[in-house]
């Protein structure tokens, strides 16, 4: 060990994702130690989360492990684990795992714990419509989605089978799109000669958004264009819709002339809203702050918490004026970086945080997206390729690029999904096998339905 | 609807095991209408579960939908459901699903459910080792052996590292020693500089078996050779241990003189005993027969149920002197399908099953396995190109071919494992991450461990 090592500027970073990847690797050269402290093992590629949830990609394709994307950065360690306490003035993040409670004192912080889903208050909801946030939200949905089908085909009561092939989708931002143009396509295209007794091609997809259009920030002539594209797919489009209940059974809406009916669907999935991580008030409080209405804290100019600027707080949870994407988790945690870096070489340094919008795409089908950069709009098969380069080139390791090429292919040429399998974890799986006995259920035997 | 359907003999086939896929698909072109009732929604490659438990591929790649395989048979359908019971008098199946109960009144049928894990009676093993039986038994020993590399890479108390390397597989067959070899090449190779406190490197993987050899059924120059292969890996190979107590933290051991020792391990692994599912029981009950010590009905020469020849019992459920191997359970589907096509088409057969022994072979690692085939013994890189080419054969559907070998050129060539992604669905973290209070776990502070 090096005498000089003691000295060394702390960096404690908290999150893998996309904000807390970037700001560690971008320490990569400077003289600070990092120590990344993060609730998964792995970084989430969030953006192709929907073709985990769908079948297309496996988990690993997307979530390569934090620590093998560090292995040959020498100043940064990662350690699994969850925040529990943030200690702004004795500079100390305390963390919970098997071990105990760890205490890990910073001369910087970084904090990057980006954003939950947000249900508006209605925190019932989330049982009965998952959001998409993480690995396992993916794999409950894609369980859910495939089960669907599966109920539907051996369902008994004439009237039951559509509730299970009805899936509706709140929220029509580039997420909830993706998720309805999906499953569309899964059920018109991949599972079209699966079955026997019911048509997955008569399979129903409702897209809800409370707004007056489907992605509101892409502008009026892309959002006619994707609802065009939704629309040939087979998507039910419905705008001005907002969500007042939701069950196991279905789901409750109210229109714009204030009348509320209800959609029988036993499969939602919810990508309506999201919220800045709990830790975000957390550090508010403590900072005599206020949050947001998503939740976010007011940052100064350079990203740094006021009266605090050895804090940093990046991405989703910053209250800055700039959109909850993926590109400003990446930009303000470089960002940080090099002020961090600056300040450990002992120069102090004020860089104000200026957002470069690259742009943003969605898409819609294979060949079919929507991409918005500068001035220009794109759509179609143009923007659909630009969304597949560009995915590609930002997906992080050689073996995930590779895997995702050779899974898309499957999936776009060959109109296959090699993740089918549907795992015992699921809600509604494990509902119907393990919990419900078959004199709970109390349905009466089969009826036979004529062959094909 | 034809008229002559009517009177189509119905075959209702349980599993979709190697026992039930291959009797079905042998029912293509016989004049019959299949169901097979199944409680997943995958035929499962068995013989590379344990690569899915150790990162290598994904549960896809094995684990591809029934009714995809089966979706050009236009004789067969597939139903998601759970067996719960068998009237072989009214000759009815009846199974539970969210439906309701389903009854599938049947004039052939074939059970094919395989068999379970056994823990010999002591099934409070099953929290603390779990077995290798299905997709989310993979996925659940993915997740604990990820996990326990990262606790022990936040580990406060040195003498609490140790337990977390250490690996314990119980049952030196195939399956055990296949996982022990993974284990050990994960540890020793993929994760060799990815930890900044702990080496990997000095994991240790202990391969237990109450037997005087490992891969008993191999003989003793292969066993010989697989043992030599697993020293050199760093596999810690004990025979003639027993094991009578496990629990969280390590297992205990009576050695061959009756003394009893432990080994402090947090991750253990059950590849010892299999037992056949208990409809083996339920249909020996109903047929006034006693099932062996494996659980197993006796059935006639032809597969049948003695007093029933319509119902076949065949793979891992029937005692009739054959190994519980895939081989078997292809075989012994295949042929039952014949008499059932034969009956079908009004030709009363009697065919004695015959098994037809192809060999074995089991990997100790990359370029390292043993195979018995006939007379002819073979180890090392030869064995394993076999062992390669072979169960790529045997994979079934393209995409996952093609999937696995990717995955394969990723692991074998590269070092690198792509599906190293932790789900929260693990016990352990689940119980780390969500159950566990910093009050209860009651550990001190972190030590600070030297920086390499």
């Amino acid at each position: 060990m090096n005498e000089s090592m003691k000295q060394r500027h702390r960096v404690v970073v908290i999150g893998s994702g996309f904000g807390g990847l970037f700001a560690t690797k971008a320490l990569k050269d400077a003289p600070v130690d990092v120590t990344i402290i993060a609730k998964t093992n792995h970084h989430l590629f969030q953006p192709l989360l929907y073709q985990v949830a769908t079948g297309i990609l496996s988990e690993g394709s997307i979530a390569p492990p934090t620590r093998e994307i560090l292995r040959g950065q020498i100043n940064a360690e990662v350690h699994l684990g969850e925040v529990i306490d943030i200690d702004i003035k004795s500079k100390t993040v305390t963390s919970w795992t098997p071990s105990g409670t760890l205490n890990d004192p910073y001369d910087s912080l970084i904090v990057a714990a980006g954003s939950t889903q947000s249900y508006f208050g209605n925190n019932y909801f989330a049982e009965h419509a998952p959001g998409l946030k993480s690995i396992d939200d993916a794999l409950e949905l894609r369980g859910r989605i495939l089960s669907a089908f599966e109920f539907a085909e051996i369902e008994t009561e004439p009237d039951a089978v559509e509730p299970w092939l009805t899936f509706v989708v709140v929220g029509a931002g580039p997420t909830g799109v993706e998720m309805a143009g999906q499953i569309a396509e899964l059920a018109h295209r991949t599972l079209r000669e699966d079955y026997r007794r019911i048509d997955p091609e008569q399979a129903r997809v409702v897209l809800l958004d409370g707004a007056s259009t489907v992605l509101a920030t892409f502008g009026d002539r892309l959002a006619a264009k994707a609802t065009k594209r939704l629309k040939q797919l087979g998507v039910d489009v419905q705008l001005g819709a907002m969500v007042v209940h939701i069950d196991e059974h279905g789901i409750e809406i109210k229109d714009p002339d204030g009348s509320v009916r209800r959609i029988e669907s036993r499969t939602k999935v919810w990508a309506a809203g999201v919220a800045a991580s709990p830790l975000a008030k957390h550090l508010a409080n403590q900072a005599g702050l206020d949050v947001d209405r998503l939740g976010r804290v007011p940052v100064e100019d350079d990203c740094s918490l006021p009266s605090f600027p050895e804090v940093f707080v990046i991405g989703d949870m910053m209250d800055a004026g700039v959109p909850g994407v993926a590109q400003v988790a990446m930009q303000s945690g470089k960002h940080v970086a090099k002020i961090i870096a600056a300040r450990a070489a002992g120069r102090d340094v004020h860089l104000p945080f200026k957002y470069v919008d690259k742009g943003s795409m969605a898409t819609i089908s294979r060949f079919a997206a929507v991409a918005s950069v500068g001035r220009f709009r794109f759509s179609g098969f143009i923007a659909w390729l630009m969304w597949l380069v560009i995915h590609l080139l930002y997906l992080i390791g050689f073996k995930q690029r590779v895997t995702t090429l050779l899974h898309w292919t499957i999936s776009f040429v060959g109109g296959g999904r090699a993740e089918r399998a549907i795992t015992r974890q699921q809600v509604v799986a494990r509902r119907a096998l393990d919990t419900l006995t078959p004199a709970q259920s109390g349905r009466p035997d089969r009826v036979r339905f004529p062959r094909r």
